[in-house]
């Protein structure tokens, strides 16, 4: 027994070796924890590294603070309290930005790296995991002719999607913005937690909600020349992705039945692509962006039967509030119809303001 | 027009200043990329930081080098070639290791934070995706009683499993080493892939891949005291995770049609649960680990008419090759039947080898 003892405690030990790579953040001595959410929704931020001269973190609710050195060599700083959400936030080590080497909660993103520390609060959000049925998220990959590659599609199916075998459901088209990933509306805008939620107390409609990738250069590797090969973020969205969708789910393939909608770039890129196509596209959802005033589809006269919602919003403190504006008055001016909503926190361009706009217009999907 | 393409410019660069956190890696002058694959399948490393005075890059298939700083503040190095795989890496940028904020592509761990680097050679590999019937990847969530908590499972289900309504699956659970989480095995491992190309080749049987979490003391807020909790992950495993996965998806029910495997810790974990519970499961696999010689399955007199494949893979190179080496003579002296296999390669504790074992044993599984 002694023997069995020795050997599982030599490789428990063993096995926490494995890929020593960042080793330096790992708790060798006293243990720590970061990042820690206080019952009083402050939050205590820790990172092990008794070299560094200089050590902040960056909190998307409170900015950027001196980190202390406390006698482990361990930075420490309480921050707060924070309203309950998800934040971004990453430490700044001699310059330099880093995740959170404790927190396995990252960020999807082409360059910056950021962690994520989520203050529960003491009542369910709408983007928390609650006692509700829940949807699936599906991580597939689609072979896209316009791109001459394989492409990444992130899908939530709605709860019950496997047992209701004779059910077609509508589609939610959801685009990330510039630099993040498919999986930026999965892991930092909760989206599957939003839809079960929203859809257990009966305000959105079961759908479908397809996110793609903003950026399918990415999928080249890195390098590869493509110039001259067009427009391809929209050959790949129209051509590709909305007839795989529709070919391998139980989707209702009609324009009544598509919604599209982004946060920032991916708003740019759901009203450019959908304005273009109303023949495919009739919801339309741009979370803090605005697009193009030169489509064609302004000046129809039936425009108004042809799109079912038109539903803008925009933090007033986001950096792109005024373009927004800007395009909310256009609209106006062209007696388009449309809903705008605003957010008056200090929350701008983030993706607690991208949730919150994610709850307010789905319910008035597909209605 | 020229109004339009000014708003439009402005928003594209504005989007691109989304969350400045991590700027000072972002392209502000010469176009950079990182990782670039050569066609000789050497690779350069190219990292932005004017500041740092020190910069490595740590990658498997070389080891630790200096980088040099070119005339634009940028550090880069051309290491390999090297055979094609995917290879994890990192920045030591004075003495901190960080991600390469170029790369997209990240290691789901929860201390280290490694990128990764994926050589993808000439010829497709087993892990490569190609044009084959693809299964999909599910990210979900289940209540666990002995937890009192959400757990996180990533479920592989095979090709064509929306399709045949009618048809039930084996199941093969697979969980990753110490560190890892319950993406590794999708994100690093490419266990979608492997299973896609070998099912493809008639080589595999179609079957369902779950992937839990081995640590499920992470799903509580950090700081949490779990103390007198028991076996949590033992206990989430056997009476949580497998019956949800029974519940919710299309399985063969019973031990013939079970499997559980894993890597590192996770490999000591499968043999664990899944020698103490011989009624639900029937095939094993141990990837570069081992785990006690005090169980009572050892001494049964009909273990080797409940066990249909005991596979047990290591490097010759791990350094947990002794003990691998002693558990297999072990069994070997049980007269157990085992398989046993050896790379031989320098790779010993990483992912790559722990996709060969992958692609080596899933072939037999369930036959």
């Amino acid at each position: 027994m002694t023997n069995t003892v020795k050997r599982l405690a030599a490789l428990l030990l063993a096995a926490g070796m494995v890929l020593p790579l960042g080793a330096q953040n790992r708790g060798m001595g006293v243990q720590v924890n970061s990042p820690v959410v206080n019952p009083d929704n402050t939050v205590t931020f820790n990172y092990r590294n008794a070299n560094a001269k200089d050590v902040k973190v960056n909190v998307q609710f409170a900015g950027t603070h001196d980190m202390t050195k406390n006698e482990n060599g361990v930075w420490t700083i309480t921050l707060g309290p924070a309203a309950p959400d998800i934040y971004p936030y990453c430490f700044i080590v001699d310059g330099i930005n880093v995740m959170d080497p404790l927190n396995p909660d990252w960020f999807p993103n082409e360059t910056f790296k950021n962690s994520l520390v989520d203050i529960r609060g003491n009542k369910p959000l709408v983007h928390s995991v609650q006692s509700v049925p829940h949807g699936s998220v599906d991580y597939v990959n689609y072979y896209s002719k316009s791109l001459g590659t394989w492409g990444r599609l992130v899908i939530y199916t709605p709860p019950f999607y496997d047992q209701n075998q004779s059910q077609r459901y509508p589609v939610f088209y959801l685009i990330s913005g510039t630099t993040d990933t498919e999986e930026t509306y999965h892991k930092v805008g909760r989206t599957n937690f939003i839809l079960d939620n929203l859809i257990a107390e009966g305000k959105a409609v079961p759908m479908i909600v397809v996110m793609p990738y903003g950026n399918p250069s990415k999928y080249f590797p890195a390098g590869t020349d493509l110039r001259g090969r067009g427009d391809m973020t929209s050959e790949d969205f129209i051509n590709d992705i909305v007839p795989y969708v529709d070919a391998n789910y139980r989707t209702i393939a009609d324009r009544e039945h598509r919604a599209v909608g982004g946060f920032s770039r991916g708003g740019n890129q759901a009203l450019s692509h959908g304005l273009r196509h109303l023949d495919m596209f009739s919801h339309f959802c741009c979370y803090s962006s605005y697009t193009s005033m030169d489509l064609p589809a302004y000046d129809r006269p039936d425009i108004n039967s042809q799109i079912k919602l038109f539903w803008l919003g925009v933090g007033t403190d986001d950096f792109l509030y005024e373009g927004a504006k800007q395009y909310m008055d256009f609209l106006d001016s062209k007696k388009i119809k449309n809903i705008k909503f605003f957010t008056n926190d200090k929350f701008g361009h983030t993706w607690m303001n991208a949730k919150c706009f994610l709850d307010q217009s789905v319910p008035l999907l597909f209605k």
